[in-house]
């Protein structure tokens, strides 16, 4: 394949049943082979709540123990990404839904600091991209559930936007690589109240400016640092709104120094 | 490919850690393609009990309502498969984990009679050889739950037996089929609580005489009535303990009348 377009969905529009219809209409137009990652949302919380598993954020990651592991892979793994596959199916876009333990298409590792243990929170350690280039010659599109596995065994959490932003550096090594990212907001913006304020192109080099004064948010960051990552390594990145997946608005990432 | 190997792995050695493990170390020792299709055990059960949703059962077909169909999409299409993926993956055993709906493997209806509802139970309409094929090309095995889609956006619940010996007979068309069953008795017994009992060779014209008499049990009865299914278009099929995956142990199905 000569391109491959990577759509990461946040939780915040799968929360929104409508929102998220409407964005898979727009996906199953996509005429280029994709791969759509996918966030959680609130559901894995509200279980976890109904369960009586507390939730523990820490830098907007979730602090995943062995029960929260079990309840995001049913949530993601499980009900999100077949709803999802189900309903491009229906819109007639052959798609299979895997996490990362699927033909091993994503290996990661436990993640483990002094300071800090994250639980069961896999950082990608390799993309399988013969296995996703395969998938991709039978289906049109590839479903993936921030869930990844050591190799071991061990199924791992891994952070939905770190796990787009590594699928799609990889890629680049065999293909025209797009990423974008589809949130609730209409892209990186100056302002949070006005829609209008939203920075059409977003140069590394401003990122720790913009940062330190506080106009990217602590919770915007990180997503900042994964479309980085892809930039770097020559993916076409743009963070964008709902309904933006057939435009150009929103966000685009420049690692020039502008 | 010349052969596939179709193995069902029942709910009763899904539940116990330790058989699944045993069996899991046996499955990844197949030499030949093959496709895993496993139930969902007690643990849809349990998780429907922590939630306050009810479960009935009619003839040994759990009733699934919306909620039930949600809990039964987490923990079969979620946490099973992708634990069993896991697994296999850390046996050097390469395989994708996938309901009916991914790459439309398995299309089925929703059932529905005059008599009974049986809400979003599907009963199997087509099987997608071509995809099945085309994954066994790419991994060794497709672990396969027991939940599919109507093509119109709507995943079902479906019979795990059923799947495996629709998904069987489908491919006895373009490859030698085996199915096994693997449950928690060494096979149909003639007595339950004699092992040494089990029928060698159960041939259909002998299946409705050892119904009425309660030789086979009422709950045994639709498992033969899939195997028999199978073996009628031409698939070997056994029922066996889950140590025998690599024996000749257990009960073989014989269409002919003997």
């Amino acid at each position: 394949m000569t391109s491959v377009h990577v759509i990461k969905i946040g939780g915040n529009v799968i929360d929104r049943a409508d929102v998220l219809q409407h964005v898979l209409d727009d996906v199953a137009k996509i005429d280029e082979p994709f791969i759509l990652v996918h966030g959680g949302g609130a559901l894995a919380t509200q279980l976890n709540t109904q369960l009586g598993i507390p939730t523990t954020m820490v830098d907007g990651r979730r602090i995943t123990d062995a029960d929260t592991l079990r309840t995001v892979t049913m949530v993601y793994a499980g009900l999100i990404n077949k709803s999802i596959v189900a309903s491009l199916q229906a819109r007639a876009c052959n798609a299979v839904g895997l996490c990362g333990a699927d033909a091993n298409i994503v290996r990661a590792t436990k993640r483990g600091t002094a300071e800090r243990d994250y639980g069961f929170v896999g950082d990608v350690v390799a993309v399988n991209i013969e296995a996703l280039q395969a998938l991709l010659r039978q289906v049109r599109c590839v479903v993936i559930a921030p869930i990844t596995h050591d190799g071991n065994g061990q199924l791992l959490n891994t952070n939905a936007d770190t796990m787009a932003a590594e699928i799609a550096a990889a890629m680049s090594a065999v293909a025209r690589v797009r990423l974008t990212y589809v949130f609730d907001h209409p892209g990186v913006m100056l302002s949070m109240d006005d829609p209008a304020s939203v920075i059409e192109e977003l140069h590394v080099a401003h990122i720790e400016e913009l940062a330190t004064s506080g106009i990217i948010t602590k919770g915007m960051l990180p997503k900042i640092h994964n479309a980085v990552r892809a930039a770097t390594a020559g993916v076409d990145v743009r963070i964008c709104g709902p309904s933006d997946i057939h435009t150009t608005a929103g966000t685009r990432i420049r690692i020039d120094h502008a």
